[in-house]
């Protein structure tokens, strides 16, 4: 083992650039070399790859994005694309890759594995749909910033006594929704895993605003339906002064948090410590607040992110 | 002169509560009394009045939104609703009106003045387009949170080489999209006030593109059009990568900024002052770094808030 | 079971507001009443109690500092000043007390169970220094304050090739300076866990410098010295452009982030869950990611908080 | 006028590099090349001076800190290191330099024009302590800065009824104590232009709690004394649970506000067309929000910066 390929792909997430650091830095402390593939799969078959030195890595931990830069290419589904990688990989002498991004990004690492090469999934996302671990890099930043607009909408919802429905991202899952809903004292969390009624959202917000809450919110997971059909759903139950708004892409970027930080650092340092061991064709995650790793393809074929759905339940206690 | 009341009317702006509290304490320490009127002219004609105490105003400086809270209310226009308003005025002992708001709640001000109600106009927007004042309050803010979504937006865009377009409130007006787009150091600005050659935006992106800028955006005022129409005239010039961004309301709110609590503090304290000479019948502004106060109607009659467009062709000359 | 009281205690913590909403909202659902001691144990013998309703919870879950105040009563060490704290308790028909707060706070909590008082035991601290827990509720924010003034700091290190020296808070305990250190790329973490060798610690400040990095830092831990002290010592060693700097006070504050939020959420309905099944004299966590408590009596005299020091070795692979 | 210089010297504030940025795109879109010359002054003389290319200028708007660094170099004074300085700007063919810092910066620039070299000096100081301009570029973003520790002060003195002395940067200069103040509700402002009377500020402090302020906060300059000191006057005066804080370097670093980065923009754009018609020897401003150009000799010697002290009586207005 003398070098370590680095690739994110998929959609970005904050913390994917303290992820590449952590696996180079860790890699040369090692005495390893660490090489970086531009433009994820895309990049790699096309032999985009250079070689990282320490001072690349300098202060790029506090930068949202990728320095890698990410693409998607859904040709890397093809066993010949797949085999055309790994000779460039080859080329370059490297002897193992590590992946970051998400679902995607994962089948990439897994194809590689099947076909010999030496490949590790790191989780890079902001949806927090990985399968293997608790949390994936980018969630905390991606929640946080959802936060502090809702924050700010609660400001607006008081002074007009509005009801807003605000949007926001997690694909399938419920994760960003759920942790944005509870911390920002949604009158409602409404999720992909879990059947809702409008009635009684409507309904509990009425009941509230009788109580003398002058601003209501409904946090509305993307995998449910857009806010402006909710907003329509909802707005036959009553006056209720609904506002629309969908976060959007403003979700995936910015300085990551101390906690993506952290987690992108013990991941990347992990990752390394596998490979040394002559480990591989992994999935690396975080369960229970300890590091893991778990067979790439078992995890990718028989497993799935189990969104914690108990979170609906306490909010709905702890509402006004 | 004995009571101020006070209200706040229209969309919230951040820092309009740094203006009520401005407005309250300096009418406190000259010996006076402060009313607030909740609701805005909808308040002011039910007579939801009441006295503010200084420890009412005590940490409100900091936060988004406004404490008496806002609605709008067209029926203000009829002449018999504006002369309720004043019978409430009077009930309450109170002599002079501060309303803090945009072009319309300036309107309801002129229109108290012409029926004799000494009443003064402070501006508080986020669309920095009221005529009298080269600033309102809450427009400092607005373009502070567009541009920490613009900053975060560069990140992603860098990562994908995506060109980003990103529309950004301002009615009208092409103030915050001017100010937004120079400081985020977007590819193009695109304004209500001036004509925009789409042909000439697409191809500057790619010249940019070509000289090895890896992120690309177009800041749109939201008096053009929409992000998703901008977008689909866009995508006719090539494959750029487009997606389009709506800020939304999350420019709204939030805790103001220095600029805008300090403005605050001095269009209150300033208000008070002009009401203790025994003016009124103004609207208050800052021009040329000074305090202001013209006449109400006139002001509202003869001028209009004319956007420094310049600002369009510094931003050419800055661009990549 | 009828009613619970809720004290916050100690050195305030952000999240402290968000852990009270949490206990007097899940209360109310279950069908109890809340009452909120103002000051502490001070405020506790003084009989300062009042009923809580849930709209006095509204909105400061995003609110730093306590809502109840807090207070140093070290006069709560003599018992007839708890058994005093016990009839005041008895005298409002309070059945259980949740107490918020860090190392001492429980052990007022403790005295009171000691004394057949039923006590529950919360984490809110900043300096994570709690046995019976991997996390308390506050430390999230204030790494993340802390973090914030070191990617400054990295900015002005940079443009003067300047080394700085940042004094951390965490009273007796690293873990802030680990988390931050980390987070910030930090040359150097020095904690009161472990020994430290300032000489190699110049060294490779040194060498860091030779290979091009232009700019410095040492996170340093409160309890291990002073950052001029430090200062002082790390001169000796050679031309480094040392600055010390105490961020100090700062840290406390400020709006909690998502993840204290969300911890406090789940901890106060985890309290009031626990005394609903008539269970109490607990010291309440989180480990392993679950919710866990333990006896208060055995937690405060048997066990003691275990810094996780790998991280400092972490750090060290990952330094440039 | 073929070549344009760029330094940045002194203090390093935010809006540095979107002031480097400015002045390199502006020329560049005039036909003109531009060359950083790092290190300020003693870069100079040493010759580390590069050709800037647009995309060196890629995403550095956002940035705190200098990508030119920056250096103190007293040895600046003496004629001969001002000739060896001349020479080498001779070498690269720079016809113009741009100087931007602060006070000392400007004597530099001054000293250039002196000896025939024709130089610009531009505000970039945290301080706002220039002659010739209402505002400095890097003032807007530290006084942001301190409010936001100020907000968060004022969470934590709440919770313990405590009066926090908080020290601010600004050299000589009250302006930063002075926004900061108000924008935070501080009972008082303490600033070297004017003499503070301890007694009344204790009174003050002593009255707003009377009447129920539970948090106190003074805010002062540190070219009047130090925290440290200041509360030790204050404590002579009762029992008012003072804590001292200084905040110190971390007031200097960090992203740039929208003020500061448009304020930087237009005046290196101003920069660069002064240079174009032939002007020179100039200080720039900004003086009653209008782009103003003084000689800069005559600026140095016969002008000083005047802080607006009527801030401090709008403030004691507004007090609680």
């Amino acid at each position: 083992m003398k070098r370590i390929g680095i690739l994110t792909s998929g959609g970005d997430a904050a913390g994917m650039n303290a992820s590449v650091r952590a696996i180079a830095r860790s890699a040369m402390s090692a005495g390893l070399e660490a090489y970086g593939i531009n433009y994820g799969f895309a990049g790699l078959v096309a032999g985009d790859i250079h070689k990282l030195e320490s001072i690349d890595m300098d202060g790029i931990i506090s930068r949202g994005g990728t320095v890698l830069y990410s693409a998607r290419f859904p040709e890397f589904a093809e066993e010949k694309t797949q085999l055309k990688g790994i000779e460039q990989l080859k080329k370059f002498g490297i002897d193992a890759l590590v992946v970051i991004g998400g679902d995607g990004s994962y089948h990439g690492a897994e194809r590689l594995t099947q076909h010999g090469f030496n490949s590790i999934g790191m989780p890079g996302t902001i949806d927090n749909d990985i399968p293997g671990t608790d949390f994936t890099v980018g969630f905390d930043t991606a929640v946080s910033v959802a936060l502090d607009a809702l924050d700010r909408v609660n400001d607006t919802a008081t002074s007009h006594q509005r009801t807003f429905i605000v949007e926001v991202m997690g694909r399938g899952a419920g994760d960003i929704a759920l942790w944005a809903g509870i911390a920002s004292d949604a009158d409602a969390i409404v999720i992909p895993e879990r059947d809702y009624d409008i009635e009684a959202i409507a309904e509990k917000i009425k009941q509230n605003r009788a109580n003398g809450k002058d601003h209501n919110l409904v946090v509305l997971a993307e995998g449910v339906m857009s806010a402006a059909e909710f907003k329509e759903k909802l707005d036959k139950f009553g006056t209720l002064h609904t506002r629309a708004i969908t976060l959007g892409h403003v979700q995936r970027g910015g300085s990551p948090t101390v906690r993506d930080r952290v987690l992108a650092s013990r991941f990347g340092d992990f990752a390394v410590k596998l490979l040394l061991e002559g480990k591989g064709g992994l999935a690396i995650g975080i369960r229970d607040n300890k590091l893991v790793a778990s067979d790439i393809i078992d995890t990718l074929e028989n497993h799935k992110h189990i969104t914690d759905v108990s979170l609906q339940d306490l909010n709905d206690r702890l509402r006004f």
